[in-house]
């Protein structure tokens, strides 16, 4: 098999999520992963570190999303504003991509390792923002409570987004979560 | 040894705080734990599952001590004010241990082992706490939301109140902190 194979990073991604959801995530092995998508091993390698990377290697694209977009808000923006604007334009990125990110969803519900990796990865994200926001002069507590419910937030919409039957606008819903959460936290 | 020791449940915690701080977490074994405490390994295990535990045992009654509150909060009451005042409630329990709460995380943030078991925890007690919500009539995402801020809060607050040098309030650094949480989700 030749070394650059077309698209095999798709292939092997899409091989391995059919998979994690035919036979569960445990039972899995790259070299089932390979056979799946046509492919060797050694490519598999060449992509990925093991197969949990498969499910979390886009864990630093949407950090650096989030982290650019609560960078570049307005001075003046209010920084659960700041953070709503980034988890806002997040969700337009989501939207393209529903299906895989509800298979993905599907395979991390189902282990409890990777709930847990995905843990370690919402409370990442909640740290790299408040930092986003040190650097932009908001003082703490306000800069790890507005990162920590911005996270809160994301979550919840984007359960809501995945679980939805129908073909929802995940920046809709996390608009209307921050609508919701400043109800709930004024008591109302 | 006699098979009843008096408060060895006590010594052996200590024992194990001590050497998880002198040598690291993962570099202590149960037998240098017992041996410092003056106790055998088999007392050891006669309470605590391993030598984890000795630093999460209590989360059971944390969550039970946070569900009842939220359940037992007036009928009248919002949501987050349901879940401010059972956080509320535990911080003056917390208050009694301040030291032995502050080794407890000096261990656990050393420890990425243990970080992670943290952060299951709290998302359980979050997952708890919207369940009792749900069982109160709020419905979602209002629980989850309520829920998932009011830990976020317990974590900011039990972080400050912890790395305050001077003698502190944690009841009153709750309050403070939703107070703060109110302010940073209305956008001012």
């Amino acid at each position: 098999m030749g070394r650059w194979e077309p698209n095999a990073r798709g292939r092997l991604e899409q091989a391995a999520i059919e998979l994690y959801i035919e036979r569960g995530y445990e039972q899995t092995t790259v070299a089932e992963i390979a056979k799946r998508a046509g492919l060797t091993e050694r490519t598999f390698f060449r992509h990925f570190a093991d197969k949990r990377e498969v499910l979390f290697w886009g864990s630093g694209t949407l950090r650096d999303h989030l982290v650019n977009a609560v960078a570049a808000a307005p001075d003046s923006a209010a920084p659960i504003d700041a953070i709503a604007g980034a988890v806002e334009s997040v969700g337009a990125v989501f939207q393209e991509r529903r299906e895989s990110a509800r298979q993905r969803q599907t395979v991390i519900a189902a282990n409890a390792e990777l709930r847990e990796r995905e843990l370690i990865k919402l409370a990442s994200l909640s740290a790299a923002l408040a930092d986003t926001l040190r650097r932009r002069g908001v003082a703490d507590p306000a800069a790890s409570l507005a990162a920590e419910t911005g996270i809160a937030v994301f979550k919840i919409a984007f359960e809501q987004w995945i679980s939805d039957p129908g073909e929802p606008d995940m920046s809709q819903i996390v608009r209307e979560s921050f609508d919701e959460l400043k109800a709930v936290t004024a008591g109302r």
